[in-house]
């Protein structure tokens, strides 16, 4: 599992690095069959999934990791799912927001792509 | 998407409501080739992660789902990723706990087997 769990860690600074310094370079993570669920919303393919993530209603965002788990997700291809969850900051609020977010990546040439995409915001009780 | 989110609402009902009444009852729902992740202890096979699940330190627990969202995992089996975020009310506390939970489920026969099955609480910010 550490071999995953190294996969896991370097997808995710990258993601969330880019996601916080430059969204339009997500797209490349993605394919045609790409699946984005954002709160409950259903987005498909990378065009589409680039196009939400570069409009979201806010100007700077700063992603904190709290928790990742990751697991091989077939018995045959060196696929696997990614559980995030963590803090977000939005422009200049103080006030950071939880998040849970879940990848399937898909090995591809020497990489990984992004299958599966859910992502949500995680209120108090 | 609407057989899917049926099918993941439906295993969620049963999981939990499962969880809550009788525990040792969700083994049938894991394989030998079964994962948990349980707060990044990571789990294999349906006996040990029921061993897990039977031993958890608390006598009764109470599940309340908020957001479930669900995703086909494959492009060629009828699989599929389930998230869930939601709260915990354990023994005598009012204070619920935040959890996020993921599983991957597999088709077998008429129904699914979990393959995967990542669990974590979020304490706050």
């Amino acid at each position: 599992m550490s071999d995953i769990n190294a996969i896991a860690k370097q997808f995710t600074d990258f993601y969330y690095s880019t996601f916080d310094t430059n969204r339009a370079s997500l797209q490349s993570l993605y394919r045609e069959q790409s699946m984005l669920s954002w709160e409950g919303s259903p987005i498909l393919g990378a065009a589409n999934i680039s196009d939400k993530l570069t409009t979201l209603p806010f100007q700077t965002v700063q992603h904190k990791i709290t928790t990742l788990d990751a697991q091989p997700s077939s018995p045959t291809v060196a696929s696997l799912i990614v559980s995030v969850t963590g803090l977000l900051l939005v422009d200049d609020s103080t006030n950071p927001l939880q998040f849970s977010q879940v990848f399937q990546l898909i090995p591809d040439g020497g990489s990984y792509y992004v299958y599966n995409d859910i992502f949500r915001l995680n209120y108090g009780a």
